[in-house]
């Protein structure tokens, strides 16, 4: 199995060399990830300046490839012009922090699994709840299982996996959740402050707000000790209010 | 009507200043826009940082404020610090460039208009179809009525508009199509350069693929002179996949 694996933390954090590790034991493993940590960065890609390259190495071993991108460029860059094919499979992660419910929206590492599926390539993001994750170990066995089991089982084109694991010892996961993406959103606000020269800034802090209570959503199942597996896409189409808006009269606004 | 404008291509760009004209005429306008250009940025807010946030004055007179951040980092705060309060409606543009199917995926006037919806304030992102417009005011005054259409109408929670606009003078437009994000996606590829000390440098480049023939899909409806208008929303569920799924053993992975 050929796998190409990127992340959002960029290419010296511990969750992609746990991940790499266990990959390594099933197929043959491409890095192309980040130079630097690029958190919250949506479905960024960098076309205003140019990109640069560069060999990883760890211990004088040549690791993988850095990118001074993006999660979506490394992907884009990683298929293109490293792998130069098109690999079985694009894994991304293994994320510090969830990116269940509303955070699919902001999360780099997920943008570089859709940018995947956009290339019609199967992949998956996997993140651990903590942003100070104390159990890489777990997720990274459940993500070459579960590489293992796409490749059986095959996404449909467009289709990508967002998978979420709990930062709990293997004895403590209560189980696997087919899941939706939930409805808890941030309650975030701008803390002011005041610079040594004087003069105000702001930096983004809140706290999620939990909104669900059944077990297939994402963020909920997460908090219950299981691992949340989502599929989602990338046709944003809203078809129930394309039906309503039917009845609007777009055609008066010529 | 209380109106929050912002923008991808900065607060200095000749579509936002054309927009703001118009919408002045229908409401009470607060600009809160990027300091800089922040094309294809995607969803991307600022959290590693702080914001600074300055008074943008033109001809000596205050137009807005300039945020050094993203298009979603303007619209929180926008909400949260600047107006405080909720406005009736954001609207993000007037972009230079189509954001017609995969192109939704990756923009920032998109992602301001989405941080609206997320925050359940009603919104849409309105481009017109050209690195190099010529005709914005035709948009401008589209984006006025599609405003007022906005507020009587209603859109649900979590849904926004995107809509795009041909580079046309008004006699040339054929009309106003409902529409479906389309699957036309991006032919492209990095450019191999070699900078001024002999090291590679990659650049992003290419050509849209287009696939549709359909006019109830965007890039199709805009390429044959109709303004397209889509009904997207940020829940990514792919739940036809999520039915599928229920047959694959995901317990065995635990």
């Amino acid at each position: 199995m050929k796998i190409l694996v990127s992340n959002d933390d960029g290419i010296n954090s511990v969750g992609l060399f746990k991940l790499v590790k266990e990959l390594k034991k099933i197929g043959e493993v491409t890095i192309v990830a980040p130079s630097t940590e690029q958190s919250a960065v949506g479905h960024s890609i960098t076309m205003q300046i140019p990109l640069r390259v560069k060999k990883h190495f760890v211990n004088e071993k040549f690791f993988g490839y850095a990118v001074d991108g993006t999660p979506a460029d490394c992907i884009k860059m990683g298929i293109k012009n490293i792998m130069k094919e098109k690999p079985d499979i694009v894994i991304s992660g293994i994320n510090n922090g969830s990116n269940a419910a509303i955070n699919v929206i902001y999360s780099g590492t997920v943008s570089a699994a859709r940018e995947a599926a956009i290339m019609d390539v199967p992949s998956f993001a996997i993140s651990v709840n903590s942003h100070t994750p104390k159990q890489f170990d777990y997720a990274a066995k459940f993500a070459a299982k579960m590489a293992q089991l796409v490749c059986k089982e095959k996404l449909k084109k467009g289709t990508l996996l967002n998978i979420n694991v709990p930062d709990l010892p293997e004895e403590e996961i209560k189980g696997v959740r087919l899941t939706k993406q939930g409805n808890s959103r941030w309650n975030d606000f701008y803390e002011e402050r005041i610079d040594p020269y004087g003069v105000e800034y702001y930096w983004l802090t809140g706290e999620m707000d939990f909104k669900d209570e059944e077990l297939d959503r994402d963020a909920y199942a997460l908090l219950n000790g299981y691992v949340s597996v989502t599929p989602i896409h990338f046709d944003l189409t809203d078809y129930a209010m394309f039906d309503k808006m039917r009845n609007w009269s777009l055609d008066s606004l010529k």
